[in-house]
């Protein structure tokens, strides 16, 4: 992979990025048959290439392997027939959703005649940054392309070959459903300096998704000129309130921190009031001694479960993405949602309760995109949530809030009809 | 004014952001009752101040004068006792507008039993930064609380103590409604270190508006650490087709260019279609004669229109706001739509067209906020679009685009109620 630093990365990013607004033009206009069939053509090259696709992932897993990476890494990185089908029908699920462009949002007719119509149309040009898997290259093209964007991705070094070979074949898709070259490219460099002056290509891309770590979130915001939506990390918290089924709260904990302990919306720290502390304290110790998950406690639980260890201050910022859970406890509702909201990330918070007043407090002072009662964390996701694929879970409060599906990467315009109005 | 080089902005800035962020805590869960009963009382505080607040005024003109300031410039900026009054009942017209907090988006029970409800809430602390007269300071502030935020307002420095003045007032007339201090705060300085100082506070600040010109939007672009909802420049165009109603489309330009040629939404570049250039260009010409408009033509008109001068390149993108007009014959409306698209700001743009086909290839194929067909573009503002007051004109697309309103001041979240439910 080209890493040299004497690129002249503007000018090939302007290219990259010319090409792209062309299709984001013809897409803009588009119809959901053609986009359907764009989808389908997809798909159908993702299946007729498969020893392709796996050839190329072969050299990816190979420098993984000689870099050294964890065995979970290894396993998310890599590709066999049955994960290039998913991609495909994946892509195929998304073809059969509902159009997100061309929505009337809204109508209306002013007292001087003008017709006012308020319409979702595509963004343009998507930049999506991310570090993960290479499956996100087809999911990610797949549904911008149904809102009808174009998209320019850079995708993690160590799937480099991987996002490559997918996103040729992609785009190879989209021109067999008679779209122009450019509905998807990919970075052809993978380090930072070629993101950094990707990030300034405002002129052609319309909004970046960074979708990964800290640094990352950090680099891309700092350095972005066009709109980012961030996709940043979930420190997700449940709070035990005084009064609640002991038991439903404690089958809920086990869900929301040992179902899947590695994804954004589990559990990381665990708000108990303190009037049910030691109540509480047994049966949540040893259900999560059976699961396996470590504890860090505050002074009061570090005493009512001998077993756990003492929380450090960066404990309650933590994103674990593991085994391992914070604990509180917190003297009242009030105090459980100062915490969220100062040490959170205002993704997914939840309260366990059977005090309306305290659920309704909780309610209104979260400051989260997702606010649970009496229900896993787990459940923030587009598929959940009703609106079939999703992109990703935005941490921002502008446009896109939570789970992330074709409709938030709309924009819209106002149309306005007149017969010769003036002012 | 301020503008020490040894000030500490950062400690500052940093008890400006908490204290507006426990002033936007407090607004989050407050109803229409008190927020209108904030606006009455913050409208009150006006006109019980006003010789207070023309005497700051009154520092701010003189320090105008003695820079030598234009007497437009000298207008915008001065502040009489009429127009105190208007921005106490500009306050007055907001409260009485509908709640924008509180509405419910979309609600979905699923399979599983969980009830999602999507739900309209502030966005928090809204960082405005404008150079404009002293009535935004107001305006502004007006229509964010009724979004249910709190303001950390940043005037233009001509207006420092006329701002200051305002802002005070409205602050306190928010403590008398019985909110805290705080939600209404201004910069104490004027100078660009402290504004991108206050540029990096995204722990407190969850959305920043810039309005005002290229280098303001340019700076706050590249310095935001949060997000940005740009309100940019109007290079506005109209395009007349080759098939319209000539006396018709010369209305419509006379009107979007001269009826307040100092306003984003008026015309900068007439485009007109080759085929009907001759005809059009007499009756355009005397009509732009009469109305006292300078014309920078292409090659085309220039010879039609013996008096114009010839346009440069940079006349394409300059937005004059002023009897200037820049007018270019194309071939089509494709032609038409590409020079809108390459040149223009994604403002307000239009045809002018009796030929259905090509109204709405245009309507599809411009990407702006507000796209026009027959009238004139001098229409794109929250009032004529029925919204009730208005914070500006988003150029951008993410969010909000077009003209903003209380409603575009706020963000969503889902509100998860479940009975125990895991995943």
């Amino acid at each position: 992979m080209e890493q040299n630093q004497s690129i002249n990365y503007a000018a090939e990013l302007e290219a990259i990025g010319k090409k792209a607004k062309i299709a984001a033009e013809a897409l803009a206009v588009t119809g959901d048959d053609v986009k359907k069939l764009t989808l389908e053509r997809m798909a159908f090259r993702l299946e007729a290439a498969i020893p392709e696709i796996i050839n190329a992932n072969i050299r990816d897993t190979e420098s993984a392997r000689r870099k050294g990476i964890s065995s979970a890494m290894l396993d998310r990185l890599t590709l066999d027939e049955k994960r290039v089908r998913q991609m495909a029908e994946g892509l195929r699920i998304v073809a059969a959703q509902s159009d997100p462009v061309g929505k009337v949002i809204s109508r209306s007719t002013r007292p001087n005649g003008l017709e006012i119509t308020k319409i979702s149309v595509p963004f343009g040009v998507i930049g999506i940054i991310y570090e993960a898997r290479p499956n996100v290259t087809s999911d990610a093209a797949g549904i911008c392309l149904k809102a009808g964007n174009a998209v320019i991705l850079r995708g993690g070094s160590e799937a480099f070959y991987s996002n490559q070979a997918i996103a040729k074949l992609l785009n190879r898709g989209a021109m067999d459903a008679g779209l122009p070259d450019g509905v998807v490219q990919l970075l052809p460099w993978s380090d930072r300096e070629a993101v950094k002056a990707m990030l300034k290509l405002d002129r052609y891309i319309d909004l970046v998704i960074p979708r990964g770590g800290e640094s990352l979130i950090r680099m891309v915001t700092a350095e972005a000129t066009m709109p980012v939506l961030k996709h940043y990390k979930g420190v997700c918290h449940l709070y035990v309130d005084e009064k609640c089924d002991i038991a439903q709260a404690v089958k809920i904990i086990v869900n929301a921190k040992c179902q899947r302990p590695g994804v954004c919306n589990a559990l990381e720290t665990l708000l108990v009031n303190r009037n049910i502390a030691s109540e509480f304290a047994g049966v949540f110790a040893s259900a999560m001694r059976e699961n396996g998950v470590e504890l860090r406690c505050d002074e009061t639980f570090l005493e009512l479960i001998p077993e756990s260890k003492a929380a450090a201050e960066e404990d309650w910022s933590a994103e674990y993405l593991a085994l391992v859970l914070a604990v509180k406890a917190v003297d009242s509702v009030e105090e459980a949602v100062n915490h969220i909201n100062n040490y959170g990330s205002h993704h997914s918070d939840g309260i366990i309760s059977s005090i309306e007043e305290n659920i309704n407090y909780f309610y209104g002072h979260t400051d989260s995109s997702t606010v649970y009662a009496n229900a896993s964390t787990r459940f923030t996701d587009g598929g959940e949530f009703g609106m079939g694929a999703e992109i990703g879970i935005s941490t921002d409060k502008l446009h896109a809030r939570g789970p992330m599906g074709a409709d938030e990467l709309t924009t819209y315009k106002y149309l306005v009809r007149g017969t010769g109005q003036i002012r």
